[in-house]
């Protein structure tokens, strides 16, 4: 039995939908010890969220971004928290509507997804800067 | 303690809300063997996802449907992802809405939920066909 | 290695978006024996949720109602299930919008999350009276 939990950084990116599986793979090789458990992904702010989507057609991305920029909307006449710029009050709501974290199967140290599955870091401030996130680990060792 | 990892099946269902709780609980009998722990169950795609409801009225089944269909439209005329039907892009916007996993508490050997709470296949695809869920559980044996 | 599972009370609110970390954190003092594992929490109802969000400015939670109000409107025509009341199915919405349980990173005794987040119960019905929560903490012990 094995417990890892390791604060990774990933680097900034535009605001929109952003295949992350890579960039979070490479930052915890402890993953490939695991032979079944769970990898828990958590990320440490309110603007920005996590989810699992399409790996393939990069325009699955675009669309999402499209759809919950409209759905989600800036400038809202009933918002009364403002101050922190028009995409603010969005990305917190964005935020709770998508989830602040993300529990994957673990399975011969991989994450055990669908083939078409892959970890979206989904960016909802037009700044956002790079983003921390929690990786604990929990399993049976190989 | 003791993990348990199993992959299963769903039965193909039209569009729309399913309540799946049996259907699950009966194909894994290691359940029972849990005192305390979390039964984590994945759905392995991207047009088709998990949440906790209502296991009474079929009618809020029915109203889920109406309303996820509704707020997130087909042919929204900024969708570019259109080549694999009208029910496609809309179908992966309600997969990361409603999220393609959840953790349940185990107690003596059975979900620890609420009384009025099952768990439901959002099924988004007209002909999503089956669908294969990842079940791990992790906890103390009895 | 340890389990803890407890079932705690969080008192009746108003409907809306309420910073509950406090109430939690209060009834759960094995939290502090667990060096690193993570916390599950999970509602018992279908027409309340947990999110996280922020936990500064509470004109976020005033935000927040006001937006999954107007987006999951009470009395749309196409609801069937209305024998409840008004606030009964768009409860049931929100709440599968939002989710039934978190999962939250332990270390050193303490959640470990970002400074600017807090645990949301969002209150989704107007008299929904206490609510029910199912802790399970799992973690390497001090």
């Amino acid at each position: 039995m094995a417990w890892f939990q390791k604060e990774i950084h990933l680097e900034a990116r535009s605001r929109g939908f952003h295949l992350v599986t890579r960039e979070i793979t490479q930052q915890i090789p402890d993953l490939s010890k695991i032979k079944v458990g769970i990898a828990h992904i958590f990320i440490m702010h309110t603007s920005a969220s996590l989810t699992i989507n399409e790996n393939a057609d990069p325009d699955v991305r675009v669309d999402m971004e499209s759809h919950f920029s409209k759905f989600v909307p800036e400038r809202a006449p009933y918002y009364q928290h403002t101050l922190e710029g028009d995409d603010d009050m969005p990305a917190h709501i964005k935020s709770s509507l998508l989830g602040s974290s993300l529990s994957i199967p673990v399975r011969q140290g991989r994450f055990y997804m669908g083939t078409w599955q892959g970890i979206y870091l989904c960016e909802h401030r037009n700044h956002g800067g790079g983003r921390k996130l929690i990786i604990t680990i929990n399993g049976e060792k190989e």
